[in-house]
């Protein structure tokens, strides 16, 4: 049996209204074969930041030969252009407008291409919704084995947009850093990954203030702190994260997105 | 490889509850190389003109020989009959109380059939979930290739339940609508389609007024718009929509399903 | 065609998060057969018990050679073992928590492992996340062919956590019971299944008490109850459950989980 390729989708629509569904039904009129995987819906609303670093965060988990199909795509309509890249064996298709800068600008081959060939888009194109017109035709054509460089002419990186990451600073032996995103459990996921806490040599012992209160790390798991007290841990990506066994932190703390975050000995 | 015949549901469940995954877990016992994809599970409870609207407006993206199933059947249990209807080279399987209406009555050919023959159901039929007992054993028996003649006696449209809907009027230079939903981003989408506007001759330049406000038309896509100012444009589904670039139209205009609008030169 | 194999999950990892699509990944990574589906990702955080009760409810309706996983993990990363179940002709993966409990201790023949296998796992396993680094690997090999005893030595049912469920009291001629969950209707759906109801001999005119209302029993469905009333009746998994025709019953009883329910003659 020809396997089923993976197509990942990963958009702002949420799950309410039809636009996911209908994705779905272009992509399998083009490749019945296809295994669609929702990785998430819920990127805020046109946050191109967000859906960058998710996916890039991510598609390791998907085999070789994946698609990854991207559509947070506010500029829909004006000239931004559409990108089809090649990078860590698998596919990526969406805007050029950022979502796949942190894969783009990556230290290893790279291949992209701007996906201009109108024969392989839905035959009628409308104004504004690119990815069901688009993007998804050319995801489950790339999925179903076309040669990704018939979508279009090839782009350097240079060609392409990309976005700049608010990085982690590190000043007078602290590290300052943010709340990047609060998962169901209310547990806080900053935007410090393992090699920022580099400088600090060991990780036993680091104090992380948040709102004026003063959290230990852990090097262990959920189930290892104490019961209902905010506890900060690498979490299952390598980030920071800070939570509270059988509770949810972010109530605790009352934290949101945005909120800052300093690491100290 | 036999190819994946696509099973679309469209129902009123929600993702919360065990209901959906229990008719995925009947499609599959009954045809294991379904490719099940979810439409919508957030039709309005038991709002069968929204779920006949959504049919109509989005079978046309799904391959032939697909298989719609619709389960927003708040007559469960009484003597409402099962339908299965051949349209458009696809399958609809659903309670006959007009969720298919517009298929039925549209000016093509339409083949309806009323599901009654037992020997296809579950073996144990409940009286208050039928989508798990009858329409999703029909409708993976209709995708695993039955006949749809085998599923009970064919019936004539005037046999079946059809509902009226609400059709924006033009009366004195004037089209009154209404909004007929809001989606995730906030856009208000209208029960007016290009066709009704035809009275106006051309597009540019019509004003549409909401809640005191006039809202210009513009021909292009939501990038072409001035930047948190309400737009009116044709959507994808070439409905009017009201929207606001990078914002919410439905928080800036305190609109809501029901609203009244009026289009005028 | 090789058939595809179910695999079904039930998390409290809600929609929202990356962290079911990551799941995903890796069964297909092993898999690429697998037809996976949802059954609940709203389990309450950390809530073994409705797991328990949700996945005892509903593996009887996906086929033969179905596995089942389970992640509803508060203790991940503390010494509590995995499991992996044969029982129903089904597979079960998930922490040796209790989400089992029903299924272990059912009246029929269950072969219980201890997943240690630590070469079908993933590379590098992480602290905070083994469904995805263990449990998924886990289901992913058994759907795709191997022998369940190869993931670890066998236990017995003694050896493996299992948790109590409040059953519903009978005394003085009355059952006591309560309210165990509420779907997006609205519907209360108790703790009460049909067997409680034995020593009342019929069912016809029983009164139930909530919240100082009595509800009249009634035999049907739905659409048979009086409108805007509410009703009592039993629901597609024989559980007694109070709902409104054409409304709310949590809403017009304002009653929740939890709520103290009576039955009586």
């Amino acid at each position: 049996m020809p396997e089923q390729t993976p197509i990942i989708l990963t958009t702002d629509f949420g799950v309410e209204d039809v636009y996911v569904g209908v994705l779905k039904g272009v992509i399998l009129s083009i490749n019945r074969t296809a295994a669609i995987v929702d990785l998430t819906h819920s990127i805020r609303p046109q946050d191109i930041h967000q859906a960058a670093v998710i996916i890039h965060e991510n598609y390791r988990y998907f085999p070789d030969g994946s698609v990854h199909l991207c559509i947070v795509d506010p500029g829909v309509g004006t000239d931004r252009k559409i990108i089809a890249v090649r990078a860590y064996n698998q596919f990526f298709v969406g805007p050029d407008n950022g979502v796949f800068s942190k894969i783009i600008t990556a230290d290893q081959p790279v291949a992209i291409y701007q996906v201009n060939n109108r024969s392989q888009f839905l035959e009628k194109v409308s104004k504004t919704f690119h990815g069901r017109d688009i993007m998804a035709p050319i995801a489950a054509r790339i999925s179903s084995g076309i040669s990704i460089d018939t979508v279009g002419p090839q782009l350097g990186q240079e060609d392409c947009v990309t976005i700049l990451f608010r990085k982690p600073e590190f000043t007078n032996n602290r590290l300052l850093g943010e709340i990047e995103s609060v998962d169901r459990f209310g547990n806080l996921i900053t935007n410090i990954v393992r090699d920022d806490l580099k400088p600090f040599n060991y990780l036993a012992n680091l104090q992380i203030l948040l709102k004026s209160q003063v959290i230990i790390f852990n090097e262990g798991s959920y189930g290892d702190s104490a019961e209902n007290r905010a506890a900060a841990l690498l979490n299952s990506s390598e980030r920071l994260e800070i939570c509270v066994k059988n509770g949810s932190a972010a109530d605790q703390l009352h934290a949101q997105v945005g909120e800052k975050v300093v690491v100290r000995r």
